[in-house]
């Protein structure tokens, strides 16, 4: 049986000074047992998005390693750009991959608060890691950001579930979490009218009645009107259905998708499922995938 | 830079013993870097199919060890079957997987072949490797089964490429070659007349005049018409585009698809065409992969 493999995708108040981010992403890298999948540095908002996965404790470490990071190279009270942020290490997600569940990222989420906790750093458990329903939503955690929390602090409602519970201007709080794996799936529109992708997201998304597992907006991005998407579980909504139903959706109101993209990463699953989706493969799954059998877990069946 | 990376699908003349049948891909698998990826085993044939993978040396030692085996496990003068076979090893084609080109291929099939000779086999380059136009072809080179090489043996045009100029009646000959790696998909319709396969399938391949690098039969399977292809070079044809000529050549003669299958394995290429072709993505490559970024080989780009 192989261990249970954990994605975390920490965000880091720094987008700009190139060595910061690399001596920042060098702490995590070295740490044996993790694997760095991606980097995703905004200038403007001045931030950083890194995904790195592994096992357990080798992300565990990780994820220690980059606070520290953080602590050392970063420095709030001079940091600006348009993010709202509350600390050096501003939010830290963990995600249930292959093997694990999300029981198993909570937990995960709490050794890891506990960790930053006693390094010094405010720590607010949200997602499915919150301690209580109203601090389960990410901006509600962080609201008005570094000195929303500050102001909030002596609220019994906001004390941090780990660490001290007062603010160091220079590192700030951070926000750990556990959540499942989002697949970010935009659809292009054949108009620039933003007002028909709204119309097309306020219908599919779940909170309109629309599809389960399914978050969705209307943007304009480069003179189209897109549709952008989060799928949360791809058991109960899949691509090919979130596409169907915008397809649908925007024919009604006399639009039609032009293209579509996939933000990020997406599981193997999520792209199987579409191939067997159109194709009506009586069956696919990543054993029929050279790849997996070159690369994969072994498969424990004996040949 | 990742070294290049083949696939090995040896033919052996034993289908229905499981003891030898372990014995001898146990010989393949003890071989370090080896990868042993499937193993197909045909009782009413008498005759297994074995797949592994991995790079150059150790997959041509996994070739060695396996002749060896089938050598010494299996008698070609006691054995049965319904399959046309000319040897223990009857057939072992070699495949170039990723950084791997058919030239490679070409290679790694002489480096075997001469082993396999100095081993005491007679040696038929096929495929790729063939030495000559008239030997390029699988069911030509082993036409009439061991009795029909006994026979050609002494016609110039047939003389082994390695190995010795008679044949051993227990190990018999192998035909060592190189070949494109084959995506098998086939396409069940709603109608149980296999004509109408037939007529689908003739429309479609590329020896009628339809696509290239595509294979197809008309069969009957499990009271169903089926057309079965081999799609041997997914950039000139993958299979979304061979299905919709399927499903095309079908409906002008009142019938459809009703199901497909893929048979043994696909590569994550052909998944990722087929997602990107239904779903108008703008791209989309492994990349994008979980797994891919997880399993696959380092992404030499730093990051």
């Amino acid at each position: 049986m192989d261990s249970p493999i954990f994605e975390a995708v920490p965000n880091f108040s720094e987008g700009r000074d190139d060595d910061k981010i690399s001596r920042i992403t060098g702490a995590v890298r070295a740490v044996p047992g993790v694997r760095i999948l991606g980097l995703h540095s905004d200038p403007d908002h001045n931030r950083s998005v890194l995904t790195f996965a592994g096992e357990e404790d080798p992300v565990l470490s990780g994820a220690v390693s980059l606070a520290k990071a953080c602590a050392t190279e970063l420095d709030l009270a001079s940091q600006s750009g348009e993010h709202p942020r509350m600390g050096v290490l501003d939010v830290l997600p963990f995600v249930p991959l292959e093997g694990a569940t999300m029981d198993d990222a909570v937990r995960l989420a709490n050794r890891a608060g506990e960790d930053l906790g006693s390094l010094g750093f405010p720590v607010f458990l949200y997602g499915s890691a919150a301690t209580a329903s109203h601090r389960r939503a990410l901006p509600d955690v962080r609201r008005g950001g570094y000195e929303g929390v500050a102001s909030r602090l002596q609220d019994s409602l906001w004390k941090p579930d780990f660490g001290p519970e007062t603010l160091d201007p220079h590192r700030g709080a951070v926000a750990v979490g556990a959540r499942p794996f989002l697949v970010a799936f935009n659809a292009y529109l054949d108009t620039d009218d933003v007002e028909v992708a709204r119309a097309v997201a306020g219908r599919i998304r779940e909170s309109g009645g629309g599809l389960p597992a399914v978050k969705a907006l209307g943007l304009g991005v480069g003179g189209k009107a897109q549709v952008s998407m989060n799928l949360t579980d791809l058991e109960r909504t899949s691509i090919p259905v979130a596409l169907t139903a915008v397809r649908s959706a925007a024919a009604d109101l006399g639009a039609s998708v032009e293209s579509t993209e996939l933000v990020g990463l997406a599981p193997l699953e999520a792209i199987l499922q579409t191939a067997q989706y159109y194709l009506g493969l009586r069956e696919l799954d990543a054993r029929h995938v050279l790849e997996s059998r070159l690369y994969g877990p072994s498969d424990p069946r004996s040949l």
